[in-house]
């Protein structure tokens, strides 16, 4: 057997091709944790009597050396055997012989794809927030080091009031610890039990335990009805991405803004040399290449949302195979996210602030000077702002 | 004076328009949150010695008289004063004269409009979690009164496995209910006060308290550093339009559901014709076209989504006035998925699933037959699944 | 009768509501071209034998009475009607009579929806192109006197060659240029007949000709076959709004240009005082917010585009309730894309390149002196490209 | 020498690899096309003087080689190499010396990659017109074997009218080829010659005729001015993922179609067992899952869309380093595309009409009966219509 519905009939080769896609390839990231929920599987058929316990001893002694013999590198999912689940079943049968078949029992690839998935999101949650921390902490050693330098404070890109780098990072500090706490909020929607809903409709007439496999496994609590599993699918995932797109768009704003800071007009910050690359036709170039890039990235991220939201837009309930797509996305979304904090924590590291060079025009304490007014003179803020806008007490002067 | 900003130069009246858009229209709907913000303001400045109390107190009967005569219709916000906060500051001086003008001091239209904003979508997230919840009553009747109507499970939209209405219905009540928790979890992006930050750098040399004002308006906190509030401008906005399209793709899957089960070949569902509308040119049409809209709908608030990340997507630090454009969306979501939810609310009265002619093939007993094999003959799931595949023993056979 | 498909049944309000929508208002720009339509229709019918000339003078004089007291704000389309199709047949019976009833036949609002919106499209091609025309010339006067401008051109937002005020206005003047021949190539999805395809199959047993509304009301083409009139639904409109996508995309472009160019920073630019607006706290502001908003305009077609493509995404062959919130998108694109170009073509009137405080990088020479030196030393690129990398004679001296 | 750009500073390996991202594996698909754009080049320098004939030949000799070993699998652009251009022009001075470092005088990388692009793009165009048109002659096939199948015609997706099998392929037939019109359409913005424009501002002082690379690689114009050819970055490649867009949403439809049909419910066609799958828990199941990827596969790619439109939004003129990113949604949208239309072409063949199953409602013949009326009894289509909608002719009778 290949495949885990496979009945014998002949195999259509380019309709297994289009159909598997690069789901073979992205399942190796499933591996471990369709292992840990198969155990937890069949621990839970043992307990209901479904399984022996010398039956279950085999199956979880064959299932931990297969993912030790995958993170190992052992094997990999082959074309053929479509995902993670059926390479994982084929190898147990294999290795332990027809006790292996026992285990698919009060489960269906549709809530096994999910627990696996789901215990991956629970991981990669923590893999993205490390990684924004590590953002955080470079400007916050900005703030320490630099924070004292004057910066002018921007509305609609103009020179408006007085700030600092240390207000500058700062603000961008906040958002990040903003969409840490997001993500991590997605953990309501990723943290529960799909297992025992089978295709969606559950297990008929077997007496299985959907609380057992959600302690084993630590999610919080059981999803329910069996027919909320495939109905949910794709929120999860979307919620994921969508605090992706608010964590990447923070960073992109943060790029965008060092990328204007370092034109030679405005010459607010300079980009160290190991940071910046060059042009194929002008010798006198140094490019900001890596803040433009991550400032492109937090352009993709949000049509990405868009994608795994249009997969099950408009769907009529159950399960339909058009899901499976909801994994590119997703992978894809993490994958750049995680990289862009990478590359920001380290890019950040190599930014200097030129108070030398940064230019502060007077104007900006004008609304500073109106609230003097206001408070020696005891006029109001109006009449204040109006004679400050005549007399232009800042014109002709600049710092 | 007509704008906050004018100082008395031409106004080119075809910049205005273009640059106020529809702002001043949907303004209407901020007025009431404008006056309790500016009243917590006003307080706020008199605590802190820049209001007498008698200031104060003229400033707050204004303000509330200013917000009566708006819900009764006494004014409206014309073109030419842009939007409520000029409406409201303008109305104040004729109304209570020269102190009016002291009212301003310490803030900016853009830590003004997120107040006003952020109160407005308090309300408005509890007002959709109600129209939402009507949904879930209106299903949980049909649970009641339907729920033992047998009907196949899909999946592929192949008929799979025993399902029943009540589990098809239940199913999107737990999603519904998933949606409406969702919704309420954004209230950490929205409960944030954003007064004091003025124009995004803060009060200068005024003696002001935030936590004054976030207490007097019933925010969780305040948003701190200033420079974040502007930075965060569109998060709080996305993140509610983001739990919309949830909740709007389960209503218009749920709406897919009824269209295909009102099909004449499928028939297992009967609808009001007080819901269905005719054909122009077919006499015999009754369409369902509510649900067909409200699928519709769940297609456009997407898109939506993608146009308040546009927005701000790759923007530099610091207000820009291209966040004005960032209310649109989010009106435009909010109407539309209430609309949703009440007309779906009011719909799901009017179905009637017709258990005569709900045709169920008995082959989706093939996973029990299976499943029964396994406990009766302790062979493995596996080999009991290969048995029923070969023998077929649903084969010509339809209830 | 209100309504096209009314029976008598009792109409429940909610639901009219919810299904027309603000259909009923978007209408009222239809209803000239359904005038023009419907009275092609006629002619046909009267050619075919299916109306008397008496007949056809009856309908053709009322349609166009009709038409001409909508134009002159004689009467509005309600809610009750629905739509401009409906709502002009009504009035039409109650104008001429029974003869009036006659005109329905061999068609369906499916293909008159279709046929009066083409028209409409058509019309509105050449309105938005001539707006974008006025943009080009502008640009064009901004070349004639101010081309000789010496600027920077720029990569990655660092100086990088010598450019001039012609070179960068020409580039958008081509791209415009561009955009207008897209918007006009979206003709050969326009302008093609659909009426004849009744409700997507056909006028059955009667014999109408297709080809003669198609010449009477100057399409191109006849759509055929009958089937692919509703399939191509949604087709045309995107096309529409992915061309103002690009039009759009290049004005927001120019406007960031120019809000980039008018920060004290850079100072390239002046904007006259006609088209700033201030700031509600600071004195001293004069905000380029036109340019902002052209931007945030150009943030928000591509979303509408998405909206247009996600409602016939994935749905079935036939006709569609979903299909009438196409509109939405379309008219929202089409208003806001001429709107930024009326008001650039007017923005850009009153700009100025100040020469004066352009500074220029003598390093943007680099490339040329590699250049020079390739001619005058005979040596490859690739070398003079490092000795002037490692020579920097652009060092230390600034124009 | 590694990078065109690399002057001789220590390479940050991190920043290296996240700057170059995919593209080195991307650009392999260039090769071919680099060394023809780069032949164009080299033989325009010659003739203007600025290669000798014998330089030339040398060059071209060795692009030549270097592209013919690529094709042979004897080399891959590495990561340390960056792209296909720096690639080739490392391996171009390794084969032939220094003279290989002339090829370079008067262009750059950003007119260098829009060439290579844009001469692939034009060969993809045809490559996946190909591909659509082999589904419009399986979709012919359908229409001549199977074409007088009768099959109710939908509205709503009620049974509505008479249609047919012949009506039903016909119609995806037109649209399949109006998106190949479509796809060809976009040459206009392909298909012009960017070379010459250098980093977006022109050669400088060197006299170079671009007119002779436009000739020479069958470039239908040159673009120009040379600061159109960097703005112009993201049009050409959305006018062409457009257009897949309406291509795959075609394809998608005509799954749905397929999807409905082979429902049991529906029961109007059967699928082949080779082109269907099988479910790891319900041994009875056949599902239609290449008709449920494709129709997925048609809600990717307006996403993909969104994501190239985004990449250049509000961006200022010049060229940014984010333009590098246009290529991933472009290469997954061909990608997706052709496979799209090869496995259709491919499922088409082994789906079967079942007129044994197929229920025709006799209701859809109402239409056809007022007609009837209208032309036998002179009377209005509104009254014909209102009697057969009273009298029910079709009630109790199913074919």
């Amino acid at each position: 057997m290949k495949r885990l519905w496979d009945k014998g009939a002949a195999v259509d080769d380019m309709i297994l091709r289009f159909t598997v896609g690069s789901d073979y390839v992205f399942d190796n990231r499933l591996v471990e944790y369709d292992v840990r929920a198969s155990i937890a599987h069949a621990m839970m058929l043992r307990d209901k009597g479904y399984l022996t316990a010398e039956e279950f001893r085999q199956i979880e002694t064959g299932l931990i050396a297969i993912g030790e013999q995958h993170a190992n590198g052992g094997w990999k999912i082959s074309l053929e055997e479509e995902d993670a689940h059926t390479a994982i079943e084929n190898r147990l049968v294999k290795e332990i012989g027809d006790v292996g078949k026992k285990v698919h029992l009060a489960r269906s690839r549709n809530d096994q794809v999910l627990a696996a998935l789901r215990l991956y999101l629970m991981n990669e949650i923590e893999v993205v927030s490390g990684a924004a921390k590590k953002v955080i902490e470079a400007l916050e050693i900005i703030v320490k080091e630099q924070g004292d330098v004057v910066l002018p404070g921007f509305t609609h890109m103009q020179q408006a009031m007085p700030s600092s780098v240390s207000l500058w990072a700062g603000g961008f500090v906040r958002e990040l610890r903003d969409d840490v706490d997001g993500l991590r909020r997605t953990r309501s929607r990723v943290n529960v039990n799909p297992l025992g809903s089978v295709a969606g409709y559950g297990a008929g007439p077997l007496d299985i335990d959907r609380e057992a496999t959600a302690r084993s496994l630590g999610f919080d609590s059981v999803q329910s009805p069996v027919t909320s599993v495939q109905l949910s699918r794709g929120k999860a995932e979307a919620s994921v991405i969508f605090e992706l797109v608010l964590l990447v768009n923070d960073l992109g704003r943060l790029a965008a803004d060092l990328v204007l800071f370092s034109t030679s007009e405005f010459s607010y910050v300079h980009l160290a040399d190991s940071i910046t690359t060059g042009s194929s036709v002008m010798p006198q170039k140094r490019n900001p290449d890596v803040f433009e890039l991550v400032r492109a990235r937090s352009a993709q991220i949000p049509a990405w949302l868009a994608e795994s939201l249009n997969i099950c837009n408009k769907m009529t309930s159950g399960y339909h195979r058009d899901m499976q797509l909801l994994k590119e996305p997703l992978l894809r979304s993490i994958d750049v996210a995680t990289s862009v904090c990478d590359i920001m924590a380290h890019a950040l590291n190599e930014i200097r602030f030129t108070p030398e060079s940064i230019r502060v025009d007077k104007s900006i304490f004008a609304a500073e000077l109106a609230y003097e007014m206001v408070v020696r003179d005891n006029i109001s803020f109006r009449d204040a702002y109006r004679i400050i806008a005549e007399s232009k007490p800042w014109e002709g002067s600049v710092k």
